[in-house]
This record gives structure tokens, C-alpha cells and sequence, in this order.
């Protein structure tokens, strides 16, 4: 799988007149380097592949011959989906790059993601120049906000035509970037010269082919205020339990990172391993024993977890006529009640659910340099003509992945690797309720 | 109103023998220093009273002949109702005052409240050392637990009486100390020589005769945090409100603060300010009209916000046998979701209650200073023979307030004074809604 | 001693024609109404005076009648001196007060101190609008900037005559309000209709007459950030000593109130309390003998602290031919080695100096309040006509205070009150040195 | 290179009995996987060679076989050198892995770093369960005490025989690891049945294969605390230049980070990049012009930067007698004030030295989950037998370095890679001064 190119360069000097002078601070990529995926090494090589065939993506960077002449080049940024750490990093460090580094002039940014880019909203679009991005960062959130949902591809490219915008910056996760492809494609369909690069955004670090995703470790850190929180407010009281519901639908790399930094959470409940609430191992009758040895206890949730539970629970719920739960932290407290007022015992349960809380944070130390430096790779790919590709961090190095590799599948917690192992040996929980 | 004190000092050296050098660094409060209640000075002057008969309270402060033999001396601590940044903070400074100051070696904490003074509960009391309450002011929460809920004070007496207790410290709220009395009547009644003492917590910041309530900076500090986050998240989307609810049953005074503090709340409700949600003027008109015009709105409630709506409210839900909502946050949330689906207008609302994130941080720099002194003031009272009353400081001085005064009422934001106009001012809501 | 005010009073209404909508969120202030001094009211009081003649000082706040026509009122707001947390607060304050309340338009915010109202300087003053001051209380500092040093009053009069200016707010500290007296005095002198108000800032909280100055709890919570890494280090090495110097040229309050906070400090130095280096029972001997028996210490010292040593060391220094130490935290980190030295004792002293880290924080949610309370009431008063003046908040409520009080003496730690108590107690140190 | 293990392996079941019961929940590593060194990749196989035979680290991580009974082991823990974010957690891992993973009951903590382990201070070893650590994470430091320095390793080995330890964990940098070797020969040259096992420590990030040393994140993110200060100092003054000394004695990977993270340092100087201070080119006057037009400038400079020129300066000064500077931050100080009175310019200056007080703060949670898996890789490999090796993450996964790899060169920031190209962009300074 490799990286769609608009086409061949253009040009050899990508440097705006006056920033000529700093042409020398520019460290070029050679454009046969690549980075391998070194886990499937031995695979291929154990089934004969020659290494110089190996699959590797080509690493980020700038290139010394360029496609859009940065003087007459418009640019588009707009971020979607849910809000997390980290995006005024990256719209900063997008405008900082395309100004000062290419000497691009004419960048726009669209308001409230894809719905920024059709019908009445584009006039809603901004002027972005250093002055408009100055600080930002300090912010959370996104000065340009964001929503959900699709938008016709179709508009959107009349849109960038119409506005005479060569690329287009598209900060978002899984839907978003799907989106993306399809505007991409709807480009190329048209023979249009506009690319298409996006910065992947997942709270929940679920992307694949990507170290880490920007903003998460932000997010981790934020949420151990909670699991600390859960901790006094359970060891306070006779019966104590914290219960804390934290982001993560398909994946609880949050959850366990969270629980491992503080080291408070005596279980962890994530989606990719399901447990049963019921029966003499279950997860019901478990807590209800520590309760009676330890008096108090820790409860981690991941919000994707026990789905399946809620579902049959619901089930069962529609048919009495009763009320479905779709939140596993407002479920857990209902059984965990009813468990404990079935067992004649006293409970007090305080659930935490901090998400708005913690998405809403401005990106720490850690990932704002992330993002400044995702996004000056991001503009690097798209001044060389790179199109339907996200940038990314792969095993240390930033490099260039397809779009459609990068939403081919999601990172999930190994439920057999050495990550689980320690948040298992940290919680001191059974490997499996029931 | 005077403070009760047990009887006529018995010693002249308050000191243990292996203290007596640190004798000298003791500053000593003449008996008739007085500090006056300044606000009614004026009123009483008016109706021609003599200036030394006004109401003024005993200042706080070491005594130079105390009541109790500290080296026979039993002293015991328990911590009541809701958690509160700082009650460790007391805690701790409690056992160091009684042990390094005065030489006390007799301390037990009782556990979860009032109940760990009765029936079995009181053999799970733990001992009190220096190197127990090591640190924990580093902690939020109650290293002692905490519970809701009276007990009877003759079982109380009996436990005091029966363990050899002296002295009992009270942290706790308005009914903590309504019990702490009870207790001190029944020690009378019984003609017992053992002091009851308080330390008047509430988050709130609504005990009267107390400048300020430890623990109360700490707390709108924090709530700070959600407020930013409310306003991230509106600011973020299209027709985006941010809703946070904020603790005060019975008085603004967290709403007021946090909101001040981050001068991004648009509208504040309290209890002592009601408002209508209907009405071309009301609440819900006035929130429409912000969102047209300024498309993000940041709301700050009070729990104890609007209690007469959610009651009208609910008296009609009953009859229609729809669900009752006696939480402002979700009521105002059902209410605003249904009035912009009735005018046809897109909503985000994103709804925070961080309370239990709120009270279970330690106490920042300022109140763990106050709550050390707190400690230090109640000692002193305690081995100078006063019972039945709370130390509070009042215009600066910390003095002691007789339980029957700090229980009289409540402080409560003057809708017609400096604090709310700021309010009004900071946000530009109007002065009413309705 | 009474306030000054440039006349009778103008005008009826204070408000702009589009603010009288909100004319009935305004409080009017009694000009009767006092706040008493209480401290010396049981003094006259025993000498037989008459409440009624008692010393008071005016309360702050709005009046129903102003002196200046808002309109057509110039403003002028300068910041002097060293920084301290909460200046931009006061400066947003100011404007936001000046300009949604009162509907002035004409606001000049000077740069750098003093300097910026003479000369060329004066062209560098900067139009204060609402947006001008968006957000800057996120900052540390003051968008002003600020310097030491007088200018000549006459210049200044003659830049606010020019530039039709009829109040000049001033934020300094000791200096900087007598030197906003002699304005005063220069504009009395010339009969003109100008106030000048003041809002007194000290890092040090040395300021009579006001509970406590802006900036004071955000900077001692600082400090103990360093204290705490005094003491990390402290315990991690043989013989460790960590040493800190603090602000507080002629008052110990940030090194007493951090010190209080932390419980970390072994020894607290500050100027109001002398002490002997040398001696069986010096400071020096005292600090080997912890060291030999706890093997770490944690000395905080105030910069003002032991001025005395310091000039006679360097009087002696002189002689020699060596290096005057002016500086506290140097000049004990020599003692301390050459002691140790001596005594042929290992040592591993660090030395910590965060003055600047502290200074140029943000103010605290605590301080950004009180500094827009302060601010609102600077606006009120100077509207009003008051001149020569700072705003306070004595015994919790704001007041009106002349500057040649503000400005009288010092507020110091009182070697024999409560406050120097607790330090004794927390810390453990002997009453004296030497 | 390979990792040297002690010997066969001893056992199949590596756990004490009554943790059988957690058995599933260890996953096993192959002892044929291999991580490869990618960047080597390409070049081994332009030459030729076999990816079978390309280097590669052994994975970390638990195997199936263990070489020491966890029921007889004794193991030894030591931290040496300099204070680092983290050393609390990989004690407390260590710790918490042995005790409960592995069931060994026979842990003790040598005092102050290798001095701990020979002659009487052996006798302060402390033994170290899971209650010893308990909550350690939260203090910045060591618990053990640290120092710098070596110690005979025949001495330590015979302690290591006298205490019947089979095991040495040794935290520390560069040197300490050196020392590690040696004490594992001479463990080898005896033929003793001892494992040395370390991790690697150094808050400036330079031990070549690991991705990132522990301790590493938090100090950067700590330092753009004081980058903050020394810029609102520079803003506030006219003329005004904020200097910040950041740790970095042979790489500037602090000073990078920091700069980028917050974006408000005006010139980053490391030892990687010399530059010049005179010349029309040279820094001062570079410097001296940014004031002239800009006003104010902020400076941050590794530790190690600009050695070269302190060595020349120091030599000549050494013949006229002057005072030699060995501090990057008070030479460029001087140089600055210099420069600035010969131009006869204003200057106010602040320079911040914040070392102590970052390296004391405790782990943020990011490197706190770090260290805790670290300290798990550490124990399995020690418990499997492995010796004189580190553990470390190499390209994202926990690996075995040899200890000879790990001291054989050093990480430095590439003055032509994309790190660099980062800051030059982020600030804007000239690519060199000179």
C-alpha cells in the first residue's frame, strides 16, 4: 500500500522569498528511506521475503522538491468529531508551518467540522494567520469547532474549488477520516489538483500504525484525578465503592494507563475483555467479598465495556416495560445497588463520569510538542503533493500512512500482552470474572 | 450568649515536664480581650447601648492556666457528614497540638462519624500518634471515614465515660454540631468534666459568625476547572451550552466564587435568587435569545438552585406518573432540551456535576494553613476547659462561637450586596429572570 | 484622617444611556455607614470616648451619585514596580468595570511604570477596550509591564492634562502610592479635577490597613512548591540541607504562611525575628546538631532575614578584601559550609531561589476574585470623586483608605501572635537563636 | 552483543504457591523473538546480509522458566547519582512485582546509593515490603537516599555473600551502570550465582536504545514552568530578557522539548549546536537586535552549551586573577550585562535556575505507568536469570539492553534531524550565531 502523490514535483525551492535565508535549517528526506513495520519482519522473513520488499511507510518530513507553489496555494484546516487534548496544537502548528516555514498566505479555517464546508456555512470560514492562532494552545478544545457526521464530498470539493484551495487539513478520527478518502476520491474523480493529508485524533488511541495518538496521554493523566477521587471518596466511607466511568468504546487504553498511573483502581473493566457480572466468580460476587475484607473498593470502567451485558439486559428491560441502560457506568451502579441491597448490606457508591472534563484540558507539555510536530510533518506531506495519507508516529519515527490502512482496523489492549499483564498484577484482579 | 466553660482552671503549667523549655514561645490571651461583632455595633449604638456591654466573642488563643492534666488526658476525634477538603488537615493538626504542645499521649479517632462512637463500632477506633497522621494532609478525604446520621448521645456519653475521654473534637456540619450539643447536655446532665468542641465544616461556606469555612477555597478553585471545561465544550460546537452544578444546598457562595473567578459563566443560579424558566422574560427565553445571537452559552447552578420549580415540577409529573427530578442539573437539562426542540433549534449541552471530584482534593496551600490553625485554636479551647462551641474566625481573629450561635442560621449571598453585583456584573446576566 | 474628594458630587445617574437597564443591579452605599477599626475600639473605649468619634474607614463600593460625567471621562491605569499574581486582573477589572458599567470609552492602559506617563513614553500608551483585555488573567505579569523608580509629578500632571485624563488608576506598592500622592498633591496644586486611586500591591503583604494584599496567597501557595523540593532533596542525600529563600524584604508572611502550609521546614528565618549564628545555641550549632541526629533539615529563610549578620560580615569582608554577600540564601549557604567544614561534617546543601517562578504566576482562583472585587471598587470610588486613596478590604469588607495611611508603616509578623506561634510549633525550632 | 544469563535454567513454575492461582495471567515471550534495531536495517542489508542474522535486543518481559526460587532469594535495591522523576515508582515496582508476582519475601533497600553497600552502612539497609512503599509514587526523591560516586566492588560483593542476595537491582545513569559491570564481574570471577540487573536513569534522556529514559517527560514538562516566568518577566520590563538554565550536560533534549512544548523561548542553545557569542553574527548581537526591535527576549540554554566558551573566558581569566565561571547561566549573564553597558543599553535581566526544583517533583502519570512496567521488566529478567543488562523500550517495546551497549555512546539531539528542525522553526533563531 503505498502514498498517493498528486504528481511529480514541481518545484525545487519551497521556501517563500524572504524566508530563503532559512533554507539552510531544512533537513531533507531521501525519498527511498523507509521505515519498517518491524513486527511482520520475521513473519515475511520466515516465509522467504527478501527484506528490500518488506512493507515500510515512507518517513515524514520535508522534501526538497515540492508541488504547490506556496505563494499561490489556499489552504483549508478543519477539525471533527469529539472534542480532545491537543487540536489548537495542531491548528497552530498547521498555520505556523504553512506561513513562516512555506510562506503560504491564504489559509482558511472552516467552522464546526464538515458542515464548515458546505451551503451557507463556508461563509462562516476564517482567516487564519499567526496572529489568529497566537495562544490558542493554551486553550482546550478547538477555536474552530467541530461536530459530527458526513457532509456530500461532492459539495465539499465544489467548495475547495470554488475557494481555489490546493489543501485541505482534515483533523479527526475513524468517520472523519473515511470522509476524507471520499472527498479524496471525488478529487481525483474531477482530475482536481487538491490534496487531501489529515491528522489522526483519537482520545481513545485506538489507531493503527500510530505510537500513540496525540492528546491521549493528556487524557490518562487527567483522568487519574478521578480514579484518585474515587479512592477518598470509597475509602471515607463504611462500604465505600468509587466508580468511574472513563472514555474508550472499543478500546481501554485509557482505563488501564489511568489505573496503572495511579495504582488506585482495584478493578479495571475494559471492552476488550468481557467479564460476568453473575454467579459465585462473577464480577457481583467478587466485589461483595472485598467489600467485606477490605471495606472499600476502586471500580475503573471503560465505556465500551460489558456491552454485551447491557444488551441482554435491555432485552430483558424492554419486554417489562422498564428503562434501558445504555451507559455501562449508570448500569454497574444499578446492579452493583441491587446486588448489595439483595445482600443486606450497606453501599455507598459514588460514580464519577469525568469525560467532558477531561477531553476539554489543553494538551499537556508532552503532547502539544507531539502535535506541533505532527502537524509540521503534516504540512511537509501536502507542499510535496501527498494526498489521501495521515501523518503519524511509528515506532519513534513520524511517517506517511494511507488513509485507508489507517482506518483498516483499531488498536486494542492486548488482552494477552504485557500492558494487561501489569494492569492485572497493579489491580490484583482475577483474569476473568465467572 | 457566653461560651460554657467546665469549671475554674486547675493548673497554672499547661505544659508536659519534657516541653516546659518551649514554654517561653507561648503567647498568652488576657480574658477580656474581646472581638466585637462589628456589623451591629452601629445598631445597637443606635439604640443607645454602652459600648462595653456590646456582644463581642471570647478571642481563641492558648490560656495560661488550663483544665486538664494533659498527661491524664483522653482525647477523642471524629469526623462527620460529607467530605470537605482539609479535614485531614485538622485532623492532623489536632494530634500534633495535643501531643507536642500540651504533651497529651491519649488520642483515639473514632471511625465513619458518629456511629464509630457506639456499640461495637467504637473497638475499630484507631490510635492517634504523630506518625499516624503523617502525611495525610497530602490526602483528600478523611483518614478517620465519615458518616451521615445521629446517634444517640447517651451511648456517646457512655463510650466517653467508659474509655476515659476528656475531650471529644467534632468536625462536622450544621447537624453534626446540632449532635455535638446533645452530646455536651447529656455530659452535663451526667455532670461529667469532659469538653465537646467543634470544628464547623462546610463547603458551602454558610456556618455564620466564620469569615470563611475551611475548605471552601479549595473547593470553588476547583470548581473552576469544570466551569473552564463547561465553557470549552460550548464554545466547541454549534449551539453549544455548557452546564456545570455546583455544590450549595443552601447558599451560592461556590457558584458565586468559581464563577468570578473564571468570568466564563453567562448565567449563575442560586438559592437565594429565584427565577422563572417561563415567560418572555424567563430563564429559558432569555437562553434562547444568548444562543441566537452569541451561539454558546456557560450555565453555573447551584444544587440548591430553583428547589420551588423542580417541586412545582414534580407535583405535575406525579399525576402524569412521569419520573420526578430533584436534581437541578438534570432538571434544567430536561427543561432546556425540550424548549429549543420546541422552537426547532439544534442543541449541544454538555452537563457536568463534579462534585465528588471536588470535595475529595486535599485543601490547597491557603486552607491547610487555616485548618492547621483551626486545629491549633480548638486544642487550646479544649484544655482550656470550653465545651459546647466551635472555633471560627471572625474579621481576621479566631475566636470562639458557642454552638447554639454557629447553628442559628445560615450565611447566605446578599442578593443586594457586593458579591451578587459582582456576579451580575461578571456575567451581564439580568438582575431577574421572569 | 478622612478621603479626599475632588468635590460635590455631579450626577444622579452613573450609567450610560444603554446601561440604565441594569441601574437596579446597583447597591448603594450609605455615606455614613463605617467599618470600625476594632482593634482599638476597647482602647478609647477604656479612655472613655463615644462610638459614635470611633476611627472608621469609609466603605467602599458604589455611589448613587458620581462625580465624573462618564462620557466624556479619560482614564489613565499604570502598573509600578516588581511583579506580583493578579496584576492583569486588577487591569481587566478596571477596564471591564469602567466600560460596562459606568459606559467610559476612553481608556489608556501606560507602559512600563512611572515612565511610561513622561516624555516620549507617553506614545506608547495603549487604547484599553473589553477585547484588549480578553483572557489576560490566564496570564502572569502585566500587559502594562511595569519598572521601578519615580518621574517627576509635575510631567506626569502636565501628560494628564494633555491627554484630558480625570482619573488615573495606580498599582504599586509602597513607592509607587506616596509617589501617586505627590500627583495628587501636584494636581490639587494646580486645582484641577483629577483623581487619582490606588490599588496597593505587595507580593509581601505588608500593607497596613488591608487584610491581606492581591497576589499574597498565590504566592506563598508557589512557595511551597519550592519547600517541598527543599525537603525532596533534603531527604535524599547524607547530611542534606535544603535551603530556600523566599520574598519578604521587611516581613516574614510568604516564608511563615509557606512554611505553615507545607509542614516541611525545620527552621524558619525572617526579618521580625533576629538570631545569632554563632554559639553553643546559634543558629549554626543548632542546625549540625539536627543534622547529626535527623541527617537532613530544611531551612526557609525570608530575604530580609538576618540583615544584620550580612552587614556586619561584609564590614568585616570589607577589610579583607573579600566578596560582600548582600543576599541572604548565599550568605547562609557560606555559613552553613564553612560550619560544616569546620566540624568536618559531610554536607549536601541545595540552594533554592524561585522568586521569579513565583512572581510571575497567575493569580489563584482566590486572587482573581479578590482582584476584580478590588478593581470594581477602585472604579466606584474614583467615579465618585475620591482621590488620593487606595482600595482595601479591612475585616472582610472593602473600604476606602487614604494613601498617606496605606502608606504609614508595615504590617509585620508579630513575633509573640498566633501566627509565629504555629510556625514555632510546626517547625519545632527554638524561640531564639543564640 | 548478547545478554548474559547465569546459568540453565532452574524451574518451570516461577511462582509461590499461593499465587498459583494467578498463573493464567502471565503471558510467556518466545525466547526467539527479536526486536530489531530498524535504523541498522537498511545498511546491513545493503552489505548483504541475512535478517536472520541482523542485530537485535532480546524482548523483556516473563519467561516460562525462572532461575532463581522466588522462596530463597534475597534481593538488593540501590539508586545512585542525581534525583530523577521516578526513582520512588521503579523502587516501588520492583517492590510490589517481587513480592506478589513472585512471592519473594526477603527485599532490602541500601541507603544512599553504592556507600550504602559497604563497611557500617550496610547496617542501615532497610527491608522493604509492600507496606514500605506504599504510596511512595506520590513524593518526588528517592526513599532509599542516593549519592554520587563509586564504591570497591569487591567490597560490595562481599556484602552481596554476606546477605545471601541473589539478586542487585541498581537505578541509576552512566556511570553507576559502569559500576554495575564491575560488580557483576567480580560476581563472574567468583563464580557466584548473583544477579546485577539495572535501570537505566538520567533525566536528560541520553542512554542510547531507549526510546526515553523514565523520568524524562515530567522534567521537561516541569522546565516549561520556568521557560513561562522567564517570559512574562522578559514581557514585563522594558529591555527585559528572561534566562533559564535547564539541566542537559552533554544533550539538549530538555532544553528542546521545553522550548518547543511551550513555544516561548526566543533562543535554545545545547551543547550539540556551539555557537558564538562575538562577531556581527554572533549571539550578542543578534541578542542586543531582537531587543532593539522586539523589546524583550527569552533564553534557554542546556547546562552543557557553550562549554568551550566558558573554558576559554575562565582561562583567561585565570591570569588576571578573576573568579572562574563554571555555569553556562551566570557566564551568559555576564556576558549579556556586559555587552548590554558597552552598547550602553538598558537591560533587566532575570535568570532562573529551576534544577532542584525539577528534578524533586514526583513522576508524572505518564512516566509513573513507565517506571512501574520498567520495574516489572526488570524483576523478570532478573528472576530468569539475566545479568549485567538494562532494561529499557526500544521503538516501542520493553527490551534487554546489555550494560556495555547501553554505556557505549551517548543520545544527543542531531543538529540536522527533525528535532532540531523543530526548534529552529519554533523559535526562529538563526541556524548558527558566529
Amino acid at each position: 500500500m503505498t502514498i498517493n502523490t498528486l504528481g511529480p514535483c514541481l518545484l525545487d525551492s519551497p521556501l517563500a522569498p524572504e524566508l530563503e535565508h532559512r533554507r539552510h535549517s531544512v533537513h531533507y528526506v531521501h525519498e527511498n528511506d523507509r521505515v519498517l513495520f518491524d513486527d511482520t519482519v520475521q513473519m515475511l522473513v520466515d516465509r522467504g521475503a527478501n527484506l528490500a520488499d518488506l512493507p515500510g511507510f515512507e518517513p515524514a518530513g520535508p522534501r526538497r522538491k515540492i508541488f504547490f507553489e506556496p505563494a499561490s496555494t489556499g489552504v483549508g484546516i478543519v477539525t471533527c468529531g469529539g472534542l480532545c487534548p491537543g487540536l489548537n496544537d495542531v491548528v497552530r502548528g498547521l498555520v505556523m508551518e504553512l506561513w513562516f516555514h512555506y510562506g503560504v498566505r491564504r489559509i482558511y479555517g472552516f467552522r464546526n467540522g464538515y458542515q464548515g464546508l458546505v451551503g451557507a456555512h463556508t461563509e462562516e470560514a476564517i482567516e487564519l494567520k499567526p496572529r489568529s492562532v497566537r495562544g490558542i494552545n493554551e486553550d482546550g478544545g478547538t477555536m474552530l469547532g467541530t461536530s459530527r457526521g458526513k457532509q456530500d464530498p461532492s459539495a465539499i470539493t465544489d467548495t475547495l474549488q470554488r475557494m481555489n484551495i490546493q489543501i485541505l487539513f482534515v483533523v479527526g478520527g475513524d468517520g472523519t477520516l473515511r470522509g476524507a478518502s471520499t472527498i479524496a476520491q471525488e478529487i481525483a474523480k474531477r482530475d482536481l489538483k487538491i490534496s487531501v493529508v489529515g491528522v489522526p485524533k483519537t482520545i481513545d488511541n485506538d489507531i493503527p500504525f500510530i505510537d500513540q495518538s496525540f492528546g491521549f496521554q493528556t487524557a490518562f493523566s487527567e483522568a487519574t484525578v478521578s480514579i484518585r477521587a474515587a479512592h477518598v471518596e470509597a475509602q471515607a466511607s463504611p462500604n465505600g465503592i468509587g466508580l468511574v466511568k472513563l472514555m474508550g468504546r472499543h478500546s481501554g487504553f485509557i482505563a488501564c494507563y489511568a489505573s496503572l498511573a495511579k495504582n488506585d483502581a482495584n478493578y479495571v473493566l475494559i471492552p476488550e475483555v468481557p467479564f460476568q457480572l453473575d454467579g459465585p466468580k462473577g464480577f457481583l460476587a467478587v466485589l461483595r467479598k472485598r467489600i467485606e475484607s477490605a471495606g472499600h473498593a476502586v471500580i475503573v470502567a471503560a465505556e465500551g465495556a460489558g456491552q454485551d451485558l447491557i444488551q441482554a439486559a435491555s432485552q430483558g428491560a424492554d419486554k417489562s416495560g422498564n428503562v434501558k441502560l445504555h451507559d455501562i457506568g449508570l448500569f454497574l451502579k444499578e446492579k452493583i445497588s441491587q446486588d448489595f441491597a439483595a445482600a443486606g448490606m450497606e453501599l455507598n457508591l459514588k460514580y464519577i463520569d469525568p469525560s467532558y472534563i477531561i477531553r476539554s484540558v489543553p494538551a499537556n507539555p508532552y503532547d502539544s510538542v507531539y502535535c506541533v510536530r505532527l502537524a509540521h510533518n503534516a504540512v511537509h506531506a501536502a507542499m510535496a503533493g501527498r494526498t489521501e495519507m495521515v501523518v503519524g508516529r511509528w515506532h519513534g519515527r513520524f511517517v506517511h500512512v494511507p488513509i485507508a490502512l489507517a482506518v483498516s482496523q483499531r488498536n486494542q489492549v492486548d488482552p494477552d500482552g504485557d500492558l494487561w499483564l501489569s494492569v492485572l498484577e497493579a489491580t490484583g484482579q482475577p483474569r476473568c470474572f465467572g
